[in-house]
């Protein structure tokens, strides 16, 4: 299948994050793609291609365009006061305090974004543009009959809802693609996301709507981010209830308890009669992976491949989380080839 | 003026924030007590007394329940996951996500918190109570008969919801003893907060309350923490319309502005005819404090301790911010006396 991929995810680097009391390097850094275009490489997965360039009309169809604008214009206003150093939101709201967005740039990271995990240096708005145009050429080539293709995007995208960053992500590359299939002619979505995290962002965007089937395979929220959504009982509202299903599973599931979620909402997926599948590729539910606590291992992604293969859809892979850097490029060939194979 | 002091606030020491996207010791630290100790004492504002045990139910009158159990466990939970450094939270709520208390440690401190600056160490807790305690010990002696006290707690609290973390501040002493009158049989209370943050705390627990009147003279939102509460345009609601007063300043104020803002502040606690007034006295607003940018001069202090005098109301000065640890005992000082030459 065809890799979609830029360089200019490289531009977001040498970012930070709140973990454990400490600023530290943040665990999604660029050596994950490093590893990913080895591994895919290696195998001949490929061909790789460049993304087109989109512009920010498909993005503006899922996020609010003050959230937009704010991306666009941080780091500037960040760099303003003369602070030359990443920039990490400090301050959030309050039950009860209002949602105004302030004049000052600490204020303004904090009503944009849900953690001190969404870190913003000068290369990050490039790279999240690059990541939405990667994920929006993978939509061009299944679009024009491509069976699958997979958006190597980073930064990822899944926990960004429509007017809030946080846990790596900024813009939702998963949801603009799925909305893009919407609006060229697709009649019915289901989005799968396998990462490790529940992806608040992408069942936030589409959780009153019917056409965008949203299923989600993740620890659970009692035990894990993004803590306040992700449970079982969140079917959707209005015309979209019925139409978002979390599997939330507790730390230490291994493929057993995994893959039978996976039957489960592969099941879901084949009832919703689906245009596309659009498959948010995380592989962070890896035994060693440094923030999780699952335990697939890395023969476990083939079947996994080879599961959503089944559904026999034409199938978008876009990259989410994974941060074992050492096992992320095997894992995601794995998921592939498995696919490939399937 | 009696003045209420433990020694166990020393107990919350070592914590600290994320400020500019890093990891600092905590500009509220255990200096700040040493210094308006020295300086209350040099000048013989005193006695010093210690204060009365008093228990958690009058803290319960304005705290949620759950709130005060997280309290009083987090730093068992924190440090039984292996973690002896300090608990900082990371992680909150995006428009539209759940409030539910996780499992997690680290889910439940994002669940109780709206900042990365309410660090908790192994005393703090013990420190709070005291806290707590002190500032009941005022009521006592106001209740008594005494025409003013100063409760000198530490950590502040102005910041603090019902069930909300945030800004140093974990129990709201003022909010505790303001309704700690009303239960000893005040009719009317009226709180003035004077510290350079708008105390977004206090202002939210007796919003729909017209008891309890609150004026805030603060930093601009627009500009400075708390950022999402303290406009001029909120006014309390329900029964409590009315009786909420908030006074934004701009970057940059002096004491022609600031003392402006307080004659009008003062103006309309006259018109509230309260039975005491609790002063949530933060002398944070100096010119050279590390953190914040109006420009009040040591002398000015003077001349706010005397408005207050003109009141002629008994008053209760319950200690906030202040972080210019050089100046902060002169402020404190200064205010006190220029109160009772005033
Ligand atoms: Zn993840
Ligand atoms: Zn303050």
């Amino acid at each position: 299948m065809k890799i979609i991929h830029s360089p200019r995810h490289l531009g977001h680097s040498g970012h930070v994050e709140l973990m454990n009391g400490q600023v530290v390097p943040a665990f999604e850094k660029p050596e994950r793609v490093a590893m990913i275009l080895r591994a895919v490489g290696e195998r001949q997965l490929g061909p790789f291609m460049d993304p087109q360039a989109h512009g920010l009309d498909p993005v503006l169809k899922v996020h609010d365009a003050d959230f937009i604008r704010f991306l666009s214009t941080a780091w500037e206003l960040w760099t303003a006061d003369g602070r030359d150093f990443p920039a990490l939101p400090s301050f959030w709201k309050a039950p009860g305090m209002r949602s105004i967005e302030p004049e000052s740039i600490d204020g303004k990271l904090g009503h944009f974004s849900f953690d001190a995990g969404c870190c913003m240096v000068a290369g990050t708005w490039d790279a999240v543009q690059a990541g939405a145009d990667i994920a929006l050429t993978g939509v061009d080539l299944i679009s024009s009959g491509e069976n699958a293709a997979f958006a190597l995007c980073r930064p990822p995208g899944h926990h960004a809802h429509a007017g809030t960053m946080g846990g790596y992500c900024f813009v939702n590359n998963a949801a603009v693609a799925a909305q893009s299939f919407i609006d060229r002619g697709a009649a019915r979505v289901a989005i799968l996301d396998v990462d490790y995290h529940h992806g608040n962002g992408t069942q936030s965007i589409f959780y009153a709507r019917p056409d965008v089937l949203v299923c989600n395979i993740h620890a659970d929220p009692m035990q894990e981010f993004p803590y306040f959504l992700g449970y079982a009982d969140e079917p959707g509202e209005g015309p979209g209830e019925g139409f978002n299903a979390n599997f939330p599973l507790r730390w230490g599931t291994d493929y057993e308890g995994w893959g039978a979620a996976l039957d489960a909402a592969c099941a879901r997926i084949e009832a919703h009669a689906p245009d596309v599948v659009l498959v948010s590729l995380g592989v962070d539910t890896y035994k060693d992976d440094p923030i999780s606590q699952f335990k697939l291992d890395s023969p476990d992604y083939l079947k996994i491949g080879a599961r959503i293969a089944k559904l026999a859809r034409p199938t978008l892979f876009v990259m989410e989380g994974g941060y074992a850097v050492e096992a992320i490029g095997t894992n995601v060939a794995n998921t592939l080839e498995g696919f490939e194979q399937g």
